[in-house]
Formats: C-alpha cells, structure tokens, sequence
C-alpha cells in the first residue's frame, strides 16, 4: 500500500496512492495504522504531494557505498567506514518542491538514496527483526553541498540547509516485494534541458545492509514514528545548479523529481 | 522570568518558578507566550522538573572556545574554526536525569554550554538582532563521546546518544540581567565521593560570540519554537564514569545536574 501526504483546497491530509499513481484516497488518521478512508477521493493531478512522513529526525548513514566512498573520499571504503550524521526536520520538503540553493553552499551535489520510515517507537532492534519497525520504504536525495561538508568536518550544516532533504513520493508499505539486496536505483539530472542519466546504482553496492543500519541506529537513538533512515547514496553523485532538476527513481517506489532553484 | 516543565500527580505542565528556586506556579500553555497561570501552585520538592523546552533539534556549535580546541584537537582555533553539528530531541533529558552511558560508548565527557532556547520561527537572523528571536537561556551538558566522536569523525552519534543531551534547570527570559560577553560557566565533576570544579571559564572565551551564532545558525537552518542553540563548550571537559554526579552552572541561571548510570 501507497501512502501519501497531500495538499488539498480543503487542507493538508494523508491519503493512500493508487498503484497506477491517478488517485488519492484520504484518509482520517496517519499511514502508522490501517486506513480509515474519509470518503474524500481527488485525482492526483489536482491535488500537491507533499513529504509523505513529518521525520523528527533524519538519520542517514553516510559512506555506506563503496564506489560513492571512493568517487568522493579518495579512499577505500575499507579506510573510511560508514558513519552516522541527522538531517534536521527543517531540510525536508516534498515531491517537486524546489531545491533551494543559497550563495555561499557551493559544488552542491544531488544524492538518491532509499529511505526507510519508522513505523513504531523503538531501540535496539535487532538487524534480523528490522521490518517490524519500518512502516516502508521511500526516496530522499540527499542534497549535500561538498564544499561546506569538507570545509565545515560536520555534515550537519552541508546537507540540512533548508530544502536539502527531499522526500517522495510515497511510503510503500509492501516490503515483501523487494529484495534490498538488489534493488536498483537512478538518479536522472537535467541541466540546459538534456537530462542525463548520473547515478546508476544498486543497493547489492551497500556496505551495511539494511537491516544492519537499523541495528546500528537504533543502538544510540530511540526512533519514533515518521523518523527516516537514509541508506547511502551510490556513486554517481554531480553538481547541480539552479535551473536543473533532478529525478530519482527506485523501481516499485516511484521518482521523486525536484527543481533546483538560488535561494 | 523563569519557565519549567514539571511533572506533577496530575500530568506535565509548564509552569513559572519563582527567584528562589522553590515554588512553580502551572501555567496554561507554553514558555512562548505572557503566562496564564492555572491557579495550581507547587512546591518545587513535591515535583520533578523535567526539560524545560521539547525542541525538534538542538543546533549546536562545536570548537567555539579557543581553550577547548587546544585541549581536545590540539590544533589553534585558527586552523580548526566553529563547526555545526546537530543533537537529536531524541537525547533531550531533563534535570536529574540520569545520562545512561552505554557499553560502546567509551570516552565519555561532560561538556557545560550556556543554551540558547528559540521563542519565534526565523530564518536568516542578523546578529544585532538575536534577542528578538531568542525567549530565554538554558545551560546544556553536552555529553559526548570522545572515543566515538574520533572514531565517526561525525558526531552525531558521540553526542546524540539517547540522554546525552540534559537541558535545564529552567528558561530565564530575563536576558538583559545577562553580560553575554562576559558569563562565568562551571561544570563540577564528583567522582568517588569527591567533587571537583573542572570546568570554569567564561564566555569571554568565546570565538563567535552569541548574536554570531544566531546569524550564522539561522542562515542554514529554520528555528523553530523550542529548539536550542548550545554555544559550545570551554575548556576543562573531563571523562566521567557510571556512579558519577556532573553539575554544570551558570550564575543567573542556576545549576544543572545529573547522575551518570550505565545503560
């Protein structure tokens, strides 16, 4: 199952998605529970999708794809194993909401990433036991600006500038449909109206797989429901600059496409 | 004026604690707004005061004391300058609250800071106007640790474990009882019985002063009501061990202290 978060002229509400991606259903609670539809149904064109999950966090496991740690790196992943870094709340923003880039963010780079969504309260969760916290999966580009992450040492502010979290379109709660272990993922750039295909990647590249990374987080931060996981970017990573957009796409999740625009 | 969250026989509510620390008188909403008092008053030793703000991050500014930088990173702060890294709510504890040290995480110090708590949403602060945005001050215990914190190289989870991140034991919003330029900061460390004062310095020590933090801070990062600004730590942070008390003080706010227990 799709769920969605939508603006609508009577407001904001989470609704389920179709599979074909036309319809929004809307639904009186949060995707945490099953649905209780409202009977309010809107096609999706006429309504905005917006970040299908209000995180508390952002946890993203940084360097957890070997060719990304050496595209950006210079080193082996051997040398340089994945670490932990947050996202604030503030750098979230939905499908087609503009990446907002400000003047002094320089070399700032698109990331696709698979992102888990926190289903219940929880520590400690064993790798093994990892879906029965997520509630699903969907897609967040880390937007990192890679002259501020190495200038600064902490990420923090590189990649949690406003805007810099994009996360869509959906959450599909169907796990059993994918295999992580290879689950492909791209990330399309358009720049002067050619798009070019950057990041074309699969997870079986993970160092830590997914059931690893909930194990590790969750070892330190208790996560609560909405709290996203981001898994790592696959190499590929390239500037972007106002005027282009990017669209990554995992197969069975969908594409979350953005605009970038000067802040 | 000073705001607290206080655990009560009939449920949290924020309240005012008067000059002397001893009673708190409920209040209606929040610390954002001119109070409106219940009627339900307190002795503060009949309740547990809890934090004092529920933030959706702490933003918080590393190597901002030059005393700091050369005992921690044995480098000038000329060539290692103030970073940003960010505290999940998630480690957010209140007075008295044990700062649980799991077995993993070894190294682990005490850091007294001055905390500023953000009354207004904002973005892009000018310095000279940071008062207009801040509702009052705190004193965090930025607890970290060092073996983690040079292990990740990111800091996120050295410094965002679950409790180590105590904020109390109040909010004064009196700022202009305050000489920021020149405010005594202490942290005192008993070990074994025996209570020493490990840190005491001054925010004379300060690279970037407060109203700098707020410009440089807000610019990347929309504050939001609750969230926290800690100003970072001076010198004099030391490795404390289950069975420990840290109390860190600041003279016009009070004192902040909590047990360390194993997790």
């Amino acid at each position: 199952m799709r769920f969605g978060r939508i603006a609508t002229p009577e407001g904001m509400t989470f609704a389920v998605i179709d599979d074909e991606g036309t319809t929004a259903k809307a639904i009186a609670g949060t995707p945490f529970t099953d649905p209780e539809y409202t009977g309010k149904d809107y096609a999706l064109e006429d309504v905005r999708l917006l970040a299908p999950t209000l995180p508390s966090k952002v946890v993203a496991v940084g360097r957890n794809y070997a060719d990304h740690v050496a595209e950006v790196f210079k080193k082996s992943a051997e040398h340089l194993p994945p670490t932990i870094f947050i996202k604030p709340s503030t750098a979230v923003v939905g499908p087609g909401a503009a990446i907002k880039i400000p003047e002094y963010a320089t070399g700032v780079e698109f990331e696709g990433e698979l992102a888990l969504v926190v289903g219940v309260p929880c520590k400690n969760v064993k790798a093994a036991d990892w879906k029965s916290v997520i509630r699903g999966v969907t897609i967040i580009n880390d937007v990192s600006s890679r002259d501020l992450q190495f200038a600064d040492g902490q990420w923090a502010r590189a990649k949690g500038i406003d805007t810099f979290g994009p996360i869509g379109p959906w959450i599909e709660t169907d796990l059993e449909k994918f295999d992580f272990a290879n689950l492909p993922i791209k990330a399309h750039h358009t720049h002067n109206g050619v798009t070019e295909t950057k990041q074309d990647s699969n997870s079986n590249q993970m160092i830590k797989s997914v059931g690893e990374m909930v194990e590790w987080v969750s070892e330190s931060f208790t996560l609560l429901p909405g709290d996203v996981i981001a898994t790592g970017s696959p190499a590929g990573t390239a500037e972007m600059v106002p005027g282009d957009y990017i669209e990554v796409e995992i197969p069975g999740i969908g594409k979350l496409g953005n605009p970038v625009e000067r802040a």
